[in-house]
């Protein structure tokens, strides 16, 4: 199940991805009633996918981020696959939607982009055992950790580096029913492929990246997990088109403009 | 003016905190109509200051903390005080309240305490000027920057080492007309002094960290910075008192538990 929020006529819902073009004039959004993170109807009213406006689907509360979880893309930066994952947070302020733009920040001339597998949280937890760790994953979208690359060379925390606004996007949708091992996953900047890669590349599993935070931090529904970047991270320039595309997932795209 | 968020039967409020035993019996809370970050009214309903449970003074979307910013502490940690500042982010899920248990994590053996002095945002701001950033000020508190030491020499970035639940003690409540330029700083574990600095210590003032940070991000209201720590940081063990207390603002006093 694929499940997006959206803004419509002001009012901010979540509706599940439906249909398509060659059987039933989709697709379309089958709108919910309530939120996704717990039991919920379908209000079986639909709306054209393309007369919403898509934004995150979800407004984490916080976002944690990996580093160095495949070993090519630690490679191409000079850098070990490290004993632990190396966590990091991007706050909710850095969290912007599909089709949303990726203001370039006045401070870094070196900014990257980073395709990424988001987890998606679904619900309260700690101290999650690694068994149980498929219960608390509502589901999976893309994620660009996009990264002022000369800032996080100048900077040891990368607070700056990869917290500025719209430096989360996220989307297009929530997909529930996909297996997260295997995946290509791809960006493209103007068309151009950029990164390709396999989820399976990835060093610590989504398992393990959620035993390993909640051994530390409770994740809250809507929190988010970015579990690393394959090799061919490479800049950004005001005017680009970036799309990250996982298989079973979908596509993210996102332009980069002048912050204003 | 002194804010302090509470909660009394079950319901949560912001009041100000006035008068004292010696001439009218306080102290007691001025319960507010509505919230602080806008113009408000006071109801006249008073509550006795001893009959309520202080809550953590605002609930931030995000704490940006500052490293290596007191000369003394950089050295007893046997680092330089770098060219720019230090950020990190801890969590929302790591802020716990006034009287509220630290809970000692299971992933380290070497919990350290780290008095600080606490900025709340009273409104949402982006690339504040420093001539305007007392503007963006609500008021201050006092913080406890609680830090798994062994877990930040492990890890590169502290998402885990600074960010897990209940490492980010903060209260009593907000001191809004205080100059925070050279204010005393202490910690004390069960009543033994082990920091003792003056905020005039401070590497970066409260404008200059205010211009660094929305350089990149956009803050908003209820967000804390976290202004870095005095020399005397130490380890805490279960059991233990520790208290933050800053000149013209108040006490924080936490103790130390078992995590549950």
């Amino acid at each position: 199940m694929r499940i997006a929020r959206f803004s419509i006529d002001g009012n901010v819902a979540f509706g599940v991805v439906e249909g398509d073009a060659a059987t039933d004039g989709g697709p379309f959004l089958d709108i919910i009633k309530g939120h996704p993170f717990a039991e919920f109807e379908r209000s079986g009213q639909r709306v054209p996918l393309d007369k919403v406006r898509l934004l995150p689907p979800v407004l984490p509360n916080k976002v944690i981020g990996i580093g160095r979880n495949y070993p090519e893309h630690a490679k191409e930066l000079g850098n070990e696959v490290p004993d632990v994952p190396v966590t990091f947070f991007k706050p909710s302020t850095s969290v912007t939607g599909p089709g949303d733009p990726i203001a370039y920040p006045s401070f870094s001339q070196e900014v990257h982009h980073e395709a990424e597998l988001a987890v998606v949280i679904g619900r309260m937890c700690r101290e999650v055992p690694r068994e149980r760790a498929h219960e608390v994953v509502l589901g999976y979208t893309c994620a660009n950790d996009v990264t002022a690359r000369d800032v996080q060379r100048r900077e040891p925390q990368w607070a700056r580096a990869k917290g500025f606004d719209t430096s989360c996007p996220l989307g297009p949708w929530v997909e529930t029913d996909v297996d997260p091992g295997d995946l290509a996953i791809m960006c493209t900047v103007n068309g151009e492929q950029r990164q390709l890669g396999r989820t399976s590349e990835m060093v610590r599993s989504v398992e393990d990246l959620i035993v390993h935070i909640t051994e530390a931090m409770t994740l809250l529904p809507g929190d988010v997990i970015l579990t690393g970047t394959p090799a061919g991270v490479g800049p950004l320039n005001v005017g680009d088109e970036v799309a990250v595309t996982i298989e079973g997932i979908g596509t993210l795209t996102n332009k980069v403009i002048k912050r204003g």
